[in-house]
């Protein structure tokens, strides 16, 4: 590999200004962690957007959340088949070797992986199509939650609706992992639907009485 | 889906604060973010180690790195099949749709999942061998690195030596995606490779010229 | 003094969420609380256990419980001899400033500080015993008690029967301070001994009939 | 012992509505922290007052502060004399057990044991003289930083200033004690002094620089 490059310099700066405060008020609670290990309480599973931080949302520090970070913030349903299953390998350390509490789905506003499974669903972006998609085949996932949403008329409310479905739908799979949902009948793990809206910053949560996304 | 919950007390608490701060402050900023929508200037590939922050290593704000984050920091060769390939639908995304201009690895010290596919090498971790078990099969990524690190008396040093082959391994990978190759080549996108220090805070980089990682 | 840190900044941002929420709700009545002083209804004597927080057990605010917490709640009993005593000190306060209603004692599940003292009467625990473990010398105040169990075969019903024995001890000794017995007496002041599960979140009390601890 | 009541009814109620509201909602989590144990970032040493609740103003939750709660915050110096010292085993436990990695000390306005202090150096609270009043000699801790304070006419910065002497009193007992001393300088362990206005809902801290108390 010979085409990796230094950092680039205002990175650097950052860096070292964050060594020289952040990291210098808190030594002794990064070199605790670091001896002891983590023991994070709860699981994120949010989406990569650059818009969504959820250690500022929670004024979560170093050590507090296991997080997870893909496209539109979805988990697969569970299929042991010996290939390679990135979120379901994050799904598992969290949950069996760290044994956290809380697993909390975030989705959000303006979420483009979502954004991209309408278009295909709409049959407009034959470039998702293919099997060199990795977008595509990701957002496969929601694909049969189209059909939900698909008479809703203002494309905002129908983005809007799918993005919770998307949470749903997590929510949903995570129930089809064994051990997950031994965990939650038992009352040793529960589960957390969020989506927030990026603009407003306001948060809502599934509620599973009503069936709906209430404000929190 | 009926077994999800309302957010814990504490996380609402919280969450109320930084909608009374944090987001007060910065109002004009989100608003923009939401109807500008996103325009990353780099993706961060790191682990879901609730240790690390990097965020906070480089003082980095809402809407500056798109981020993805999955066990050690891995990302798979490139393998159009059609199956579900999260980290390369995240890595596609950020490339292709936001068009960023870094890629940026980080690995850090005391990696989990790093140590499990040491145990795994030596024969030690029959639990993580099974097809059932993603943590496992999703570390085989990394297995083949490991007979350059078997010799390695010290286990600190050889468990730091991989850390650092699966900073290297995932930038490998990324130059197996032919529009990252690219883009790459004719210069209009970087690769970078770091690894962390959690408990001294500490930053290194993958130097291509000496093949060493080396302090920034 | 010159080794002291400024916050860390997790704990300010929280701070900073909390003055702009739960503070600026309540302003009028922190101002008056702090205009006319406190006038606490209760003394809750607890321990020191992060896991045990009297005020949202009781739903309790600012204001209402005048709160001493340490090691295994325990309270010595009266010894007027001119030294330090941090906890006859609190509940002097309480009793003779404050004029509390009542003096409550709470004990809990999984304490420390009685599986020390366990591990003490057990001749397994050599470090507590010498005259430089504050810990072990505080549990000095139980260890009588430990005769009252030692037959128990079974250690976690050990472990919680010598809970509830240090609730015991802190009531007893309360009834040595004269000016306590003197209210307790003449229908002024009573006292409550208590014993949460951490885990089940369930509460028990000290039935002077019965001699027992009952769910409540 | 057969003068204990039981809860007053207030109290079982609420109790009850904790049980089914927020310990509900959070059963996972006290399963979890029953099951493995405590391990708190942070000691807190704050003050018995009604009107202070650390948990509230930094939005913390169970099992994230170790709490001791004395009259004035108060830290005596280092006496290994095999005497009780209930302070000196919640600081013990805290730092050699749970090894936290903060010691934070939090004082406050209008602080009793501080009014009565100045008092009695006033020769105005005879009451507090005595042998048998150990409110009385527990203020002798802070008795002799008095002088620093003696020529300040305003009664009111007076009190503020021997409230900020007693958070220093205990920060400068704190390091004599020899473990803690150690940590201190090998950096696993930082020490904070606090002190927050009741009424205002504002926060200061100690700054070692300055040796003032500044403003967070």
């Amino acid at each position: 590999m010979n085409n990796a490059k230094a950092l680039p310099s205002y990175l650097l700066q950052r860096y070292q200004g964050w060594k020289a405060t952040g990291y210098a008020e808190n030594q002794t609670w990064y070199r605790r962690l670091a001896a002891e290990g983590q023991r994070p309480r709860a699981m994120v599973i949010s989406c990569c957007d650059s818009r969504v931080h959820v250690t500022s949302i929670f004024g979560a520090d170093q050590g507090e959340f296991f997080i997870h970070r893909n496209i539109a913030n979805l988990v697969p349903p569970y299929e042991p088949d010996g290939k390679q299953h990135g979120t379901s390998a994050a799904v598992e350390y969290a949950v069996n070797a760290l044994k956290v509490a809380h697993l909390i789905v975030l989705g959000h506003s303006s979420c483009g992986g979502v954004a991209g499974c309408i278009q295909m669903c709409q049959g407009k972006a034959p470039e998702l199509e293919g099997q060199d998609s990795f977008v595509g085949r990701w957002m496969d996932l929601l694909r049969p939650k189209y059909e939900k949403v698909e008479n809703v008329e203002d494309p905002a409310e129908q983005q809007l609706q799918l993005e919770r479905q998307a949470v749903m739908t997590s929510l949903e799979n995570l129930m089809t992992f064994p051990w997950i949902k031994e965990k939650v009948e038992d009352g040793t793990l529960s589960l957390h639907g969020l989506w927030t809206d990026i603009g407003e910053g306001s948060l809502e949560y599934y509620d599973a009485k009503s069936g709906e996304f209430e404000p929190v």
